[in-house]
């Protein structure tokens, strides 16, 4: 047996151990569980115990636990409300977008003096929403059913596929001098056309797959089938630029409109268990706490722009809920909502340094600002969910 | 996105489709699912299509699905029929390495005219039982509760604890000249205490240990908690020398006893679904075909020694049923159900290559034999099962 098969089991079975541990534990002293599978990855990674070393496996492994996790929550969800939603929604993205952008680029350029080129592209990486966090957290609280659930997760795909015109625009910007508009039309238009192509297609004919589907013989066939069509439309979507998680939604999205809805969830409920909490506890171990030592007084420039970043980049997301037209709806909560970047702003600031557009300082400040963002979404939207009562679905408990 | 990802997540899409299509076409033609997914696997291969190149990401979902497939089998298992299957088990291990070794020995030393230490390797090789492919046939089978299946499991058992011991002198005798009793004697005390120490002490603590499970409050966690139990013994078992499978079947047959084990159950299914068939694609694509061309004049002394070693493995393997001593039993299928050698023959085959000992040639012949003991299981279990009836147990179809 290769070595890297034991080793990953070794990974896998004190991911799982410590992500279950601090997960009860952040439960106990009312805090969602996601916070302390963060936390189990930060202990775990190489800032302090240095026991996983992220290896290939894992990294997949990863992936498909927050495939799964939107899954799962696109299976919960209805379609219909979505789309009653979807004003406040694309509102809620579009401030989102700007007001981060504008308050980022002003800063960078006119406070710290960053060149021109830099300032754009800081500001670009405050834009993207990461919905992995909020959605987990909706869900350890209860929420998922609640309308600001929905806009927020409207919002969050709407904000992947103008976070995708945003980065085409920037690096051709940065690199090239100029843009070609055509590329830029032709990425965005392939990317809506394959989510609404997705779900009209997938609502017409998912009825009639499942239904020859049903006349398999072959152990476990629906649930692989299921599995087999959220992994496939994430694919897509990540050869059209788009994440993963929004083709995993879509899916998720699709079968929810099916007779066996029901039976699906309860087969990748399990499924989820083991592969989401490796995602956050992945998440965790990605952080580098010697980022956030201020006895270092090379880190301190460092420091001092990453708070200040880190302030544009949650307050103008809080302001972006007052897109929320509907009533009835708690537009704080929306807006703490769409607070995380995660690994969206990492693709972000992974790119600049790749191509030299920022410098490693710059870009240990943009990785700073995500960790900062992932860490205290979930307590704040604890926080302002508190004038809310019961939780209202069933995901979150056995 | 690093690459490995979408191209993991593409391979998973490819390897469950695959699977899914040609398992239910055996089915239709009236063969085990199983067959259906190595045939699959040898397709996707680099045999034929060239499709799937094993990565470290599936090398640890395929080892992960057979983990899961024994752990899913131990627990729809009774110990108890276990103790009383017990002595035809041990006898049937015994007979099944002593005759292939011996004949295994003695044709290649004098009918092929190979060296003593070549021959002794030769033999060990061919002694090695690997219980995946049996189990999974009974499974699709609904035999899983026959007696023959548990005297089959419990055979495969005894035989790796004494295939380590083989191991370990083998190479001892071939590298060194020499063996250090104590250090065999160490390994194989270790081995049967884990064995018996899991089991007793499992069985003893784990009804407490769920009781405090159960108050935990996360999303899952008795579903994580059993499969963590699973993969804990598994890796325990691979540190130990022993397969990774024993100790996931020891898991099962512990969790067999408690009072959750339904619900265990249903949760490791929808994942079984998933990891398993990954185990046995992975298994075909590492078929090389151009091994049984017989048009390259090159091959035709490795297929003649290919031909009357795999002979020998096959028939000797069927005798070893006469070592059952329970009546009722069919002791054809005892014998045909020991006939894989699987990857624990894969494993003999490449240390002696690594180690000088065996030449490529006679490791061909080896993964030869193997590939021929996987492939005739499935349809000649089907055959010799025949002459019984109903299919007995819940774990073949959804």
């Amino acid at each position: 047996m290769d070595n890297i098969i034991p080793q990953t089991i070794l990974y896998i079975i004190i991911i799982l151990l410590y992500a279950k541990v601090l997960g009860e534990l952040a439960e106990r002293i009312g805090q969602p569980p996601v916070l302390g599978e963060l936390i189990a990855g930060v202990i775990l990674g190489s800032s302090v115990l240095g026991w996983i070393k992220p290896n290939d496996a894992l990294l997949v492994f990863a992936e498909l636990g927050v495939i799964l996790l939107l899954f799962e929550i696109g299976l919960e969800s209805d379609i219909k409300e979505f789309l009653s939603v979807g004003p406040s929604a694309l509102l809620v993205a579009i401030i989102g977008v700007v007001l981060p952008f504008a308050f980022g680029y002003l800063v960078s350029y006119y406070v710290f003096h960053l060149a021109n080129t830099v300032s754009i592209f800081v500001g670009a990486t405050l834009t993207a929403t990461s919905v992995g966090i909020t959605a987990r957290t909706l869900t350890d609280l209860g929420r998922l059913k609640a309308p600001e659930a929905k806009i927020i997760l409207g919002a969050a795909v709407v904000d992947d596929v103008i976070g995708l015109i945003i980065l085409a625009v920037v690096t051709g910007l940065v690199t090239h001098g100029s843009v070609s508009a055509l590329d830029v039309a032709k990425t965005s238009i392939l990317a809506i056309a394959f989510l609404v192509g997705a779900i009209v297609i997938g609502l017409i004919i998912t009825p009639h797959i499942l239904q020859f589907v049903k006349t398999l013989r072959t152990r476990g066939i629906l649930t692989i089938s299921a599995i087999l069509f959220c992994l496939i439309l994430a694919y897509i979507a990540h050869k059209l630029h788009l994440a993963t998680i929004v083709g995993a939604f879509a899916a998720g999205l699709v079968l929810a409109r099916t007779d066996d809805t029901a039976h699906i969830q309860d087969r990748v409920k399990p499924i989820a268990d083991i592969f989401v909490p490796i995602f956050f506890v992945m998440l965790g171990t990605s952080v580098n706490l010697s980022l956030f030592n201020p006895f270092n007084p090379e880190m301190h420039s460092v420091i001092y722009l990453m708070l200040t970043l880190s302030a544009i980049a949650v307050l103008m997301k809080i302001f972006s809920g007052f897109g929320v037209l509907k009533k009835g709806v708690n537009k704080l909560v929306v807006g703490v909502g769409m607070i995380p970047r995660g690994e969206v702003g990492l693709i972000f600031a992974s790119i600049g340094l790749a191509r030299n557009i920022i410098n490693p300082g710059e870009y240990a400040s943009i990785v700073a600002i995500v960790v900062i963002t992932t860490f205290i979404t979930p307590p704040l939207l604890k926080f302002v969910l508190r004038k809310f009562n019961t939780p209202d679905d069933s995901l979150s408990y056995e």
